[in-house]
């Protein structure tokens, strides 16, 4: 990327994300794209699929160009950034190297992101494509009280797919009930809390802990909002 | 930081700290200092206590600029580069964007960072406060015999916080006796050694392997220099 | 680096490769080296040995400058890029500051690469010597049928050190007999299989797992390629 788009500045957004989690990385980017300015290229690469039949893409979307394949990792940043026009990308067309069969990272993506960032045109890379026909996978986010676990951080903490549209009083998970505070230190060391985590999205955790051990909980894990106006359901353990 | 100081200079000293080790963290800003720029802005955040009660620090070093929260991360550092001036930070003055209560690092610590380091005064970050109110936790520096583990390396190494005022003969640590010696090819492999580590102070270690593992050390093991005009106390074992 | 080499810009190949191990380190180069730009300078720093008898270097090879341990972690990449000069560094010579017994990757090596990519001329760092004295270590690459494996990456893929001169049939490894496919998606997830990898040497995996846990594999396990035109051997398991 040095080499074809020398003037460009590179930011590291993550290197050490788990391997293979699309969800997770798709929900990075989700965490990550409000912050990035308007024009840029994000390269995003979490390819479980490589070599076989998904798509390479080349998306702009209203605010950031994405370069990524073509598996659901553009789902979560698609709900704050929807994709206006998209490209196959053709690696033929562009790329001066051999093209591996497995590391499409370094002879795919990056070389077409280089080559956007440095003002070559997205037709050059490729067959234009429908947005429509983009893969959307995993949950999306949630406006109401019913969601999920979409992931995990490096601390353990659980983060949802619920954007609360209100200060809820309490979440329900796997049968426990946690209060939704502020912030880690407004419980005791060692208890669970919820609370609106730094990406707008509700997460749960263990102030001091891993609520992902603790809970052994994986994604997809039901989670609710329990809001001001209603009781407590009654056989809630806690 | 990209937006708010785009001609400065970014480098990552570490990206990959334990979760929540304030001391490590400190000790890790103690090795550093002396080979960063006078003048330059460390932004350090190791914050398990984000959004409780603890102070948001913009503090100048006769050195280093530092940001970081007031939770000890800056005890080493300080004995090195003591702070002159400081100031409470109050992102409500100069932040752009909404403040999360669990990731202080992205809204309240990196554009205050990124705002010194683009020229902009720290009056406007925040209030000054007296230098002498700054927290300092933990073992501090010590140039006697005695001391204690300060934390590990990745290689399992352990890091103390002695710095010897002259080369000693042995180390003990936990009932064990070990050679002080220059480097770690100076014992056999598999056999444990003392010597003075790349930050100036004593740390053991196994050739090879992991004394973190090997002795099962946690931080704060008592520690004691050996000179060599002291016979060696007649009980310890090896 | 900074400091010294205000204009180079650095480029982080990789920073979490696992501790000590040589051997690993090697291949990454040998994977990295056709992508970087001629002239450049590597800077490759994995040295259980530091502080003991081995040589520190600057070698200039066809194509890059590499400034490293003289411990074989260059043995991969002078197939591809074989050394004309080499200087033993005298970090005496060049050095601003104390030089530790245990961290030369800041004390020698790195101040080293910072004078070659700032243009000091490589005599000014220590002795020149024998291209051919410098130390090779490992399996070189085989170009028979007949290998090892090298290393695995962080997926637990093993690398081998063979680079087929036509597309195999299989590959044996440990008793079992490996279908030779293009890519993970061409065997059942679940399922191993071998490819060519994408710094162009056989690899093995399992098709969304890892054939390093599932097999125990450990580096030098004995590889080796059945040709199109050979019989499959008649007591080979699957």
């Amino acid at each position: 990327m040095a080499s074809r788009a020398p003037e460009a500045a590179l930011i590291d957004l993550a290197h050490d994300l788990p391997p293979g989690d699309v969800q997770h990385a798709a929900y990075q980017l989700y965490a990550a794209a409000p912050y990035l300015q308007a024009g840029g290229v994000v390269l995003a690469v979490v390819d479980p699929g490589v070599g076989g039949g998904r798509r390479a893409l080349a998306v702009r979307g209203q605010k950031l160009w994405y370069v990524a394949p073509d598996n659901g990792l553009l789902s979560l940043v698609f709900e704050l950034d929807p994709p206006t026009l998209a490209w196959e990308l053709d690696p033929e067309a562009y790329s001066q190297g051999p093209i591996s069969a497995t590391f499409h990272g370094r002879d795919v993506f990056a070389p077409a992101a280089a080559l956007l960032a440095a003002g070559f045109p997205a037709s050059g890379l490729g067959e234009e494509v429908d947005p429509a026909s983009l893969v959307r996978s995993g949950p999306g986010i949630s406006f109401s009280t019913a969601g999920e676990v979409l992931t995990f951080d490096r601390f353990g903490n659980a983060i949802t797919n619920l954007k609360p549209q209100e200060v809820p009083e309490a979440v329900h998970v796997v049968g426990r009930h946690l209060p939704f505070v502020r912030t880690f230190s407004d419980v005791p060391p060692g208890e669970a809390l919820a609370y609106l985590g730094s990406a707008g999205l509700v997460e749960i955790a263990v102030n001091g802990g891993s609520i992902q051990e603790d809970l052994r909980l994986l994604p997809g894990a039901a989670v609710s909002l329990q809001l001001a106006e209603e009781e407590p359901p009654s056989l809630v353990s806690d």
